[in-house]
């Protein structure tokens, strides 16, 4: 077991953040404006950004003329005024969107993604873009984890997590094509969810894979997050995954009496990489929460190689501008996942897709008997250093899937987060973050 | 213009046969039963089988047992006790499924395709199955037009469309990867239906193109089209298109009072091979119905051949398996596909699927300003003679772009069935199908 040293660089004190909800009511409610919300969360952010490094663009004067102009508006949304956090390969209309990578310096897009535009309709202020690893799949940029600074706060929505974490915002924009928005949830202990693939439309956001890239959502409360994933999610005509999707009603499913849901414990894929400490506390969260033990049969033996495989070959194509444009200033993982996937020719690919959809028709079986499974989200809580963002094992697969997966911030070992996964059935977005939300009061009765 | 010849064969008399819609309410009334409804259809179906040929597998003794069953629980369903036909490429555990080649002959499946189970639990009965042209992309099989024996039905669901159009049943089930319900509905004269990519699920159905095959239903009236593809539409977690999407309600939303559409009539991506007698009724029939003209741009340049090559490319790895079995007994036709299709590399694969989203992405914007959109359904009536099933670049981009389509057979030249396409957006499977109501209404009065 790893012992955590903070001599160094000692963690700042992390302000309280109110909920998204709150924010929202009060404005709705002329209690509050989108200024005063706007004016808190700078303070906030202002106290701990120096240590924790979340955001690439936060320009205080033009964050603050547009929360005057969403309350000129008279905003009634869902996220009336709510300062919210947008990761950097999200397009933004009014700010620059540089997808962590030197090759962007500067680019500004010409149009908002869908995303952005429904958050902004929701009547949420766009407080500024949070830090991405570079392309979303390469090297790490400069955030901290804000529970101990020497370590990483996951990728790569980094910004996305450790801003929430810090406090500084209520709610924020990931994206996850083998992890991204669940393992920074997990170590920066916040919540995270990325729903079902194509539930929320991908329009405006830099593609990496076709058909392993999702967004979602990271948020201090598990209602946020439904307020969040409820904003944006839906038909997108222009994202044919999303083309013709009803919209969540997350919020109002959470607001029914919560049932004990019946859940599996799923020690699969890689359980053999979790350390000693959190596979404990793993164990007894599961036993505390009645989850039955569930093995995942022989279609999910390959699953590693088959996602990284997909994601290797599709990223070969999306990034192949970036490669073309500057192969040098990329980094070498960037450059090995291009070259790699290369490599594959198109029946080993086609045949790779026809793998993940086997894998996609077994979990659908293999789950018929349960409302949700908790698995890890990590290995364990956030490693040390900045450089390595973390294990993709534990997340891979439910992307892959394309299931819904939420990060349940209620466990720790070594006084850091430690992520507890719970992932569901396919379009059974509602289901899953029920059981998120059982699991995490459970859990909290059972630690009192 | 070709004119027709039926000297030889003369086209039999065409029985009458009552709607699905009536069927199930005398069924479920208890007015009629199962088996009444099926002696029926068989009788039907003897007198014109000899000439039109629209059935591979139809066993009256079995057909009857089945239908008895039904009657013995009490059948209460969408579609209680009607008798469906369904194309030989999708499963069914009580008969053969052949995929109208001898390399498939005597081959029976484990299950049930999911629509045909969906269909059974509708209370639907699986009368028997209907001719497909080899593989569903290969060479034609022995179906004839019912309304000009010389000449072709249509494919790939031949035998659905002709069996409908002979009167035999109401309702049958085909498939569309390029144009295989559209088409044949246009040549035979009937309603046809492909909803929007994702609609129907395609578990248990012969693979040609992960991202081209759609599942459809061909009947003798839109309110027949609307209750098959209610019962068979919606989440199917066995197909990640279909998993998480709701099931249609279009007979619900056809009984609303039809509203005159918004409607555009686009004359591509081919119209100068429309001949001239059907350019001048479907010019004549968007006058009639106040379509106005929509041109699309340069993003539809290259789609026939955008289409062929996603095609081709998928087809060579589904198929690859029946190509190693027995490349000699296939056509031509697949084998060149194949062939063509092994060619294509990874990135041009990949940059093909790019091509076909940007056109969704630019289809999703010329449709703004419209409710659906009339467009050829083929270049004419039914081409003399079985060996050519008919040309795919009427019906081939809408197949791309996944949009819902559907032919309305109410034009016709020289005496045979002329198609009238409707498309529409994306996901807007009821609106498409109301504004093809509306015109047909709105063509019949003019006719009359």
């Amino acid at each position: 077991m790893t012992t955590t040293d903070r001599s160094e660089l000692a963690a700042p004190a992390l302000p309280q953040c109110p909920s998204a909800d709150g924010i929202a009511a009060g404005v709705r409610f002329g209690r509050e404006s989108a200024a005063v919300a706007c004016d808190a969360a700078l303070e906030r952010i202002a106290a701990t950004e120096p240590a924790v490094r979340a955001w690439c663009h936060l320009d205080p004067t033009e964050a603050a003329a547009r929360a005057q102009a969403i309350d000129a508006a008279g905003a009634r949304g869902l996220l009336a005024g709510v300062p919210v956090a947008v990761k950097d390969i999200i397009d933004t209309v009014d700010q620059p969107t540089e997808n962590g990578t030197p090759l962007d310096e500067g680019r500004r897009p010409s149009a908002d993604a869908t995303v952005v535009s429904r958050l902004r309709a929701a009547g949420a202020l766009i407080l500024g873009k949070a830090v991405t690893t570079e392309l979303a799949c390469g090297a790490a940029n400069a955030t901290r984890n804000p529970h101990a600074l020497s370590r990483t706060p996951g990728g790569s929505s980094s910004g996305s997590a450790a801003t929430v974490a810090a406090g500084g915002v209520p709610l924020a924009l990931g994206t996850q094509t083998a992890g991204s928005v669940v393992r920074p949830a997990a170590f920066c202990g916040v919540w995270g969810m990325k729903p079902s693939f194509g539930t929320i439309p991908r329009t405006g956001v830099t593609r990496l894979s076709r058909t392993l890239d999702h967004v979602g959502v990271l948020a201090g409360s598990v209602q946020d997050v439904a307020l969040g994933i409820d904003a944006i999610s839906g038909d997108d005509g222009l994202d044919q995954a999303s083309a013709g999707r009803a919209p969540t009603r997350l919020a109002a499913a959470l607001a029914l009496p919560l049932g004990r849901p019946r859940l599996a414990f799923i020690k699969q894929p890689a359980w053999e990489e979790v350390e000693p400490g959190a596979a404990a506390a793993l164990e007894a969260a599961a036993a505390a929460c009645g989850a039955a033990p569930l093995t995942l049969g022989s279609p999910f033996d390959d699953a590693a190689a088959v996602h990284l495989g997909i994601m290797r070959r599709e990223i070969a194509h999306a990034l192949a501008p970036w490669y073309e444009r500057g192969a040098a200033d990329l980094s070498d993982t960037i450059r090995a996942h291009i070259e790699a996937g290369r490599k594959i020719d198109t029946d080993g690919y086609l045949a790779l897709l026809d793998a993940a959809d086997a894998m996609r028709r077994a979990f659908e079986h293999e789950m018929r008997p349960f409302d949700a499974a908790l698995t890890p989200a990590a290995p364990g809580a956030a490693p040390e250093g900045l450089a390595f963002t973390g294990s993709r094992f534990q997340t891979m697969l439910w992307t892959m899937l394309g299931v819904p997966a939420v990060n349940v911030p209620v466990l720790s070992v070594d006084d850091l987060p430690l992520g507890l996964q719970v992932v569901g059935r396919y379009g059974a977005d509602a289901t899953t973050l029920r059981a998120a939300a059982w699991c995490a009061g459970r859990l909290q009765e059972a630690g009192e």
